[in-house]
């Protein structure tokens, strides 16, 4: 069996013509997901359901043939699994009813996500043998904002004042969702992906000795745990507007690849994260633009990255807005690198 | 005349006892604010009304002798003064009515707001010689984030799109700001501030090429202006989540200071950026927790600086949560340094 693309920064070959993958790939921008969107009654219906959300997460595979898809699923599945109840209001985001932590029930929460290993286990039949499979889940600090502020939030008042005022309280919070996460991603593991991402969305909002407890620590239980049971497996870490503290996440945490948000300098994130397979960055609203700026950056960003073990990626999720054809643009830029 | 604490870090000389004042250390916190506060009409007419404006300004200095005062004004006051119709709803933030570029009148906009240099001369004759004065404005890119999305925003994808997709005309609209910002910060420093401060506060959301060309260049365009107008007045930028773009800032921009995010590890800003200044950086949920995490955090940043030219202040502005006690104990510690 040859090697699939992908896979191979993670052995610390630099090649010219990167893979690539595109952070929600699968999703609202793509007529034939809001086909399958509309058959199911809700978007945790959606996520729940291996027959729907294995054919939406084929679907950019088929159209654009990136080297890896993504299982669909979403970062909140967790709480929804721990028994905080998740629901999902059309154009306003998740909204998370309060619970006290001590009704949080992490033992069999991973059990309770079968779907999710149903779904991986149809993508892996029905994909090409060499296109990769990538799991993932959202970190315990981001995830937590979530609980804790009972969905998206602009200041992140209350989380940040329960992670500083009362840690001892929050840090029972953090190992509930420490012990789910690593149950959650092992059974990924076994279910037969081929790496695995956490997303910390939300690494930008706390102070450096607050980082590393929040942060940097239970990742690090994370990655250590899987790291003892799929030892092959890579792990991708994805420290949103973390900033100069990516660093400190990147040597810190374990992870394998460092997913790269739109705003780091990628000439920087590879001089100072030199051991790291790197991922990324492109802007989505270069994406939506497309034309000339589209093309520039695809190529200031591959050049940047030229020698160095690297998967193209955007920067943030994909947007509605963006014309599949920009899509396509990016494929095409990137088969004809050489 | 003995030099004022505020500027000696400014002359390169380092302190054991740093010299500080709080981002938004007037206003809603303290009880003496909306005293006055309610005296207005509107948050736009305490801005410009002298009388009112000149008193929230004094009232921290009088209650916790901070070494500096900053005169109250808004970010804003420069879109109302090009003709923007600027309006606050209480508990929703600004709002902006949509305007043409064409449409805004740079000429005469920093005449318009002789009330923000009268405010600045009545502070500086209340004011007691030691302490110093800053003015300050928004930079060209965070007002514009306003101005084009109409209000505070989450995703920012109407700038963010301009900026990308329709760079000239969006450049007509930085332009202005520019010629009206220097207009503005020129007639603030004959007025008889100390120190200017330019806030970009949102600095975290461009990919490097546009960082340089939206955030960059504007403001060097700026400090370059006011530079030769005023050759010893300190500027400090606040790139707020600027991430590991703010060392580029803070090279290219041309400024004296950096006032470093909460996020910003604060020995890797000392090493990365030796030449500036430093100012910053507690975290202001850190202020209202108060007790030992306060203590703790103040001793890091400040230990953290020993040596370097460095104004102690926060990292975000002050919330109005925040207990005027524990204001008074940062004080206290800063006092007892030695």
């Amino acid at each position: 069996m040859t090697e699939r693309p992908f896979l191979a920064p993670f052995r610390g070959i630099a090649s010219t013509r990167p893979p690539w993958w595109m952070l929600r790939q699968a999703g609202r921008y793509l007529p034939e997901y809001w086909e399958v969107r509309n058959r199911a009654k809700g978007f945790l219906d959606l996520c729940y359901s291996p027959e729907l959300a294995s054919e939406v997460t084929l679907q950019p595979i088929r159209r654009f043939g990136m080297d890896a898809a993504i299982v669909f699923s979403d970062i909140l599945v967790i709480p929804d699994a721990l028994g905080q109840r998740v629901s999902y209001v059309q154009g306003e985001g998740p909204k998370l009813e309060p619970i006290a932590v001590e009704a949080l029930n992490p033992e069999g929460a991973g059990e309770r996500l079968a779907p999710v290993y149903e779904t991986i286990q149809r993508v892996r039949a029905a994909l090409s043998e060499e296109k990769a499979l990538i799991g993932f889940a959202g970190s315990p600090w981001t995830v937590a904002t979530y609980m804790v502020e009972g969905g998206s939030s602009r200041e992140f008042a209350r989380i940040r004042h329960q992670a500083i005022a009362e840690p001892q309280a929050f840090g029972r919070l953090v190992d509930k969702l420490v012990v789910a996460t690593i149950d959650y991603l092992d059974r990924q593991a076994r279910a037969g992906v081929d790496a695995l991402q956490l997303f910390e969305s939300w690494a930008g909002i706390l102070p450096e000795p607050m980082f590393r407890k929040w942060i940097v620590e239970p990742t690090q239980r994370i990655v250590d745990a899987l790291r003892a049971r799929h030892p092959s497996l890579p792990i991708i870490g994805f420290p949103r507007a973390a900033g100069a503290l990516i660093t400190t996440y990147a040597e810190e945490t374990g992870v394998d690849a460092i997913s790269l948000d739109l705003t780091v300098p990628v000439r920087w994130a590879r001089s100072t994260m030199p051991s790291k397979v790197m991922q990324g960055n492109l802007d989505p609203l270069v994406l939506v633009a497309g034309g000339r700026v589209l093309d520039d950056e695809v190529r200031r960003i591959c050049d940047a990255f030229a020698g160095h073990p690297f998967v193209f990626n955007l920067g943030h999720g994909i947007v509605p807005e963006t014309p599949p054809d920009h899509v396509a643009r990016v494929a095409e830029l990137l088969r004809a690198r050489r």
